[in-house]
């Protein structure tokens, strides 16, 4: 790097910005994806007209590092990811961040997630790359990459559901996030399924999220133990100080544990509820369950279709598939790219 | 009257037909709605432009005396009804009826509060009346009579609720009934609040039709009695073999009895725990609440208000109305028209 204001040089160089002295006119190429997590920052350039990113970069977000720490990482990691592709090819940039926010004015509100509050993470995000930038919640990106590139490509309704440490939900019609009146809307994980059940960490009590969400997974997996059950999670729960993750329930059900397939169906029966409610009040064409949990695979899905059956309503189940995502870790950053690019073009 | 031709001319004549020798070419000015409910048929003429129904007809259903015998009933009210107007006048006829039905081929599947299986009950009227004909869902209609011109009018996001003998909902986003891949969607009063709670007479538990129905709330009221509450309801139970309605339940609440207040308040909690569901998911701006239940005004939305607020998300939350209906019972046969209008026009 011969200079440091060339190392500070925005993205891509801009839109239609001079390179070597010659007007860059040609059609853009490829979008820029970021997908802000409270764990990971994961930033990719995707095709223009679809396709799998390339140059998937992913650290640790130190989101406690505050946004302007973030931000200039975040732009770090752009100009690493464009340096593989032709100056000025990029259009700009989606940015897919915890909620809630408001994608108007592309400030992020409040997330307990981040720990932060009333940043203009659109703007910050422009400024340190030097290129148009649109915000969404991430959950409504991922749902977007999964209808854009994925499990429900081209599906004229389709809901996306994200069981991580909450459940995120995003709403996808005729091709456009559903964002509601202000904003808010897809929150799917804070559909109480019994109003005087578990309290949930946003107040309210039964929501689906306190049930079938990682902790809500393992939170029961540790109750059942402290009853006496039998189950190889009791050695790893004595091991690590009585903690036990939704991913050891996952890998110890598919080892054979019997108790921890129960806790698994347990969960999913009670997702079921949600997604049931979900199929009787929007008759989806799809719904795609993503995250780490999914890795259950049958131990999930089997329990979680036998219950959607028993409860939602025959031709509104006829009409719905309910499918495991395909997009994996990089339906953020392919959503957000969409997202981008229907926000600034109309369409995908 | 003359000729039994004539006695059974189609309504208006049709579009276009030949009155008198002379060919009517003028733009319609009305739009007829017929309300097939379990119990009551309503038919009116709604102003093309909008506004109140005229000549709002009003008899028993009587459909356990079969399709054919209530469509020819229809057939002679409209022609009541349109003996006020210039014949020709009438562009068509928006139907609603209870679902599930098939709004692309005009079909009734199965009503349980009729008692009909695939009716084509849209081309039966056509060919009773003489005019074209759309056919709907009676909880959308009336969603979408609210919409048009009632208590949400012109709202970017409206859901309908009816509470009566089940609960009906519809959604309407942007001027358009929301039907979903199948055209069932809108079905909120099967959305399961209790996942272990109540048997509903679909099939699952919790449904919040099963507690604030007028059934539902009856039923409570009952079991109460029985458990020896304190109330006037028990005199009136004694009288009536043990029965009571969710009218007499309103009427004792108004009236100042305090078991029968607490009744309705614990169906309006439980009410409230899908509405804030419904503003969590779908963040709309209004949510229009109708039938007989709401005749208890504070009595019900007092409570109702206050659980929703303790449980939806506050942005979304402030983004919303709830509001009782203000067309009462002619909502079906606006909304009907509407539909018509809409279907055949693309806009109202």
């Amino acid at each position: 790097m011969r200079r440091g204001a060339r190392a500070a040089a925005p993205c891509g160089a801009g839109i239609g910005s001079e390179d070597s002295g010659r007007k860059v006119t040609a059609p853009p190429r490829w979008i820029a994806g970021v997908d802000i997590g409270g764990t990971n920052l994961r930033v990719g350039l995707v095709p223009f007209e679809g396709g799998r990113p390339v140059e998937i970069g992913r650290e640790r977000t130190c989101a406690e590092r505050g946004p302007a720490h973030v931000v200039t990482r975040v732009a770090a990691m752009l100009r690493d990811a464009c340096r593989e592709v032709r100056p000025g090819s990029v259009a700009g940039i989606g940015v897919g961040a915890p909620g809630p926010l408001d994608r108007g004015s592309g400030v992020v509100l409040e997330t307990p997630n981040l720990g932060w509050r009333n940043v203009p993470l659109r703007d910050l995000v422009r400024e340190a790359a030097g290129l148009p930038v649109v915000l969404d919640n991430d959950a409504n990106c991922a749902a977007y990459g999964e209808w854009w590139q994925g499990a429900g490509r081209g599906a004229d309704r389709l809901i996306g559901l994200t069981l991580g440490t909450g459940i995120g939900g995003g709403i996808v019609i005729d091709g456009e996030i559903y964002g509601g009146a202000s904003g808010g809307a897809g929150e799917v994980g804070h559909m109480s399924v019994d109003f005087a059940g578990r309290l949930c960490a946003c107040g309210a009590r039964g929501c689906v999220e306190a049930y079938a969400s990682g902790p809500g997974i393992a939170a029961r997996a540790v109750e059942g133990l402290a009853d006496g059950a039998d189950s190889v999670l009791a050695a790893i729960a004595d091991r690590e100080n009585g903690r036990i993750t939704a991913r050891r329930v996952c890998e110890a059900a598919a080892a054979g544990d019997r108790y921890a397939s129960r806790v698994l169906a347990e969960a999913a029966g009670i997702l079921a509820v949600a997604v049931a409610n979900l199929i009787n009040l929007l008759n989806p064409d799809v719904i795609v369950i993503a995250g780490g949990v999914t890795s259950a695979g049958e131990h999930l899905f089997e329990p979680l279709d036998r219950e959607v059956r028993r409860r939602a309503f025959r031709s509104a189940m006829a009409a719905c598939r309910i499918v495991p995502a395909e997009l994996r870790g990089a339906a953020g950053v392919i959503g957000a790219a969409g997202v981008f690019k229907h926000g600034v073009y109309g369409h995908v």
